[in-house]
């Protein structure tokens, strides 16, 4: 049996500096309250679990953060405040555009000039002016705040202060939960201290199944938002029927479905009265288009509604 | 008992793009064998140990490869070619000087001129100018080539393949070890096909011990290279005891051995004959002088005389 989510948190420590971010995010949160924005949090990239006190190794449950990253981008399009819960090193909006591109690749020295600069290579300016200029079109609007964790229990606690932040947004509040989050972890009263030597023979690692948060978040934390979660499987038959599961479960709003190899292309939008497909046809893949544009649209049109029935009731 | 590295190779397969990477090697190998450059393998960053075989789920051995990648610097600034091979995501030589700082905030778009153009920002040119100049130097002299791995296995596969170029280097090869290796990991074949499932109940991972890979390596793969190992600790009592240990049992050259806390501004150089201090003073320290500088530099002169002696035998 799993821990229950009181005691998780009453036997992991908070970040050390869980305060600095809370202030950070009731100010982001106060001045998007006040201006009457709809507000977004995403949830991006995979959990470690640390296997020792003074972290040498880790248990990695990865995610690139694609799904996330780009989410973020066309939320942040389309006029939600946006607060990115990301995994440190993990994909980032706009900055996904130029990973992979060798940063000091691009750069060419100019020394004609009275002074030497540095310029982007003319060659590169098309890659580089669109993301550019979203980049800081959002930077200017304000509606953007990145906050990093790395491991379970940092995840864990940001995003518990995170949503408490977030009640007096009521309907107008969507949770995005995109992130992978591991469903085991090492105890803290189980892990040694220090590094595990390899003279005591092979280690075994015994590890202990995570709480399903996702429980006290709908019930207790925000229990008037939009919440949204992710169920990937890789068996189509059963993946119509664990999205169901987990709605009827934890009674949130939509499992947005989809299969480890076809999830670039396709989600199914799960709710306990219906099921959307959504769709990326090869067509717009080539022109450059993204499934979670759409995927976007369509949680902002169904947002709306639950905001008009919210207001109405 | 660990298997033997024979065992550990027939049972691991190597990574699918080794024989592309080899080629590379090789015609990089050619081209300074001929010009009769020294040469030095510099492993860096920390290795991955896949729990699954559609891996989601890893044991990480971290390890941000600051070592390895400085030291790459300052061994291509005295003209070593140098083979880099890193964890991938790890610290790169020069990058590592920007990555901290968010490089989409250091440009700036100009429309005034005919063409957009896009620029470094001015109060941005003096911390890359130096880093860029480096870096296209080290382009220029083509002796710089990076291989990039991620798990132990592939880590240990590039090595032994790289190594394998190496011996018409004769004394002129050095073998810098600056990675951190795990000392466990998970057999292929006791590996789960699939995603391990949380309904199951909290998994036990069972770890083996990895073959120590130094001796296969001084013995037989570069028996007249001169090779370095690292030793860190954190019990200053036992460190020299241990990196004379490792002298005795694989009979490689020198095992720069240093202490977790210390790192940054002391290794100690232990030969069979000797230890040698390498210090980084405070002062030298503010001037943003590097310990890794004056390792590179004793090793090199170490080198000079290593080879000197092979020579006139």
């Amino acid at each position: 049996m799993p821990l229950s989510w009181e005691q998780f948190y009453a036997e992991n420590p908070p970040p050390s500096d869980l305060d600095q971010k809370r202030h950070y995010v009731q100010d982001f949160c106060q001045k998007h309250l006040n201006n009457g924005s709809r507000i977004v949090l995403i949830t991006s990239g995979g959990t470690t679990v640390p296997l020792e006190h003074h972290t040498v190794r880790f248990v990695d449950n990865f995610s690139a953060g694609t799904r996330g990253s780009a989410s973020a981008e066309y939320f942040l399009e389309i006029g939600y405040a946006v607060i990115f819960l990301y995994r440190l090193k993990s994909i980032e909006p706009y900055l996904r555009h130029v990973m992979g591109s060798r940063f000091l690749d691009m750069l060419e020295i100019d020394k004609s000039a009275d002074n030497t600069s540095i310029s982007v290579k003319p060659s590169e300016v098309h890659n580089i002016l669109p993301v550019l200029t979203k980049y800081n079109a959002a930077k200017e609007s304000q509606k953007f705040l990145q906050v990093g964790f790395t491991t379970l229990s940092d995840y864990l606690w940001l995003l518990k202060t995170i949503c408490e932040t977030l009640p007096s947004f009521g309907a107008r509040a969507m949770i995005y939960l995109a992130a992978a989050v591991s469903d085991f972890y090492v105890p803290a009263t189980q892990m040694p201290t220090h590094k595990m030597q390899s003279q005591d023979g092979a280690p075994t690692i015994q590890l202990d199944l995570v709480p399903k948060i996702l429980q006290p978040l709908v019930s207790s934390w925000v229990p008037n938002a939009y919440v949204i979660s992710f169920k990937l499987e890789t068996d189509e038959n059963i993946l119509i029927k664990k999205a169901r599961g987990a709605l009827l479960k934890y009674k949130h709003k939509i499992v947005l479905a989809n299969l480890m190899d076809t999830r670039r292309s396709r989600v199914v939008a799960v709710t306990p009265e219906d099921e959307t497909e959504i769709i990326l046809t090869e067509e717009q893949k080539q022109k450059g288009l993204e499934l979670e544009k759409f995927i976007v649209d369509y949680l902002s049109e169904e947002h709306s509604k639950f905001i008009m029935e919210s207001t109405a009731q």
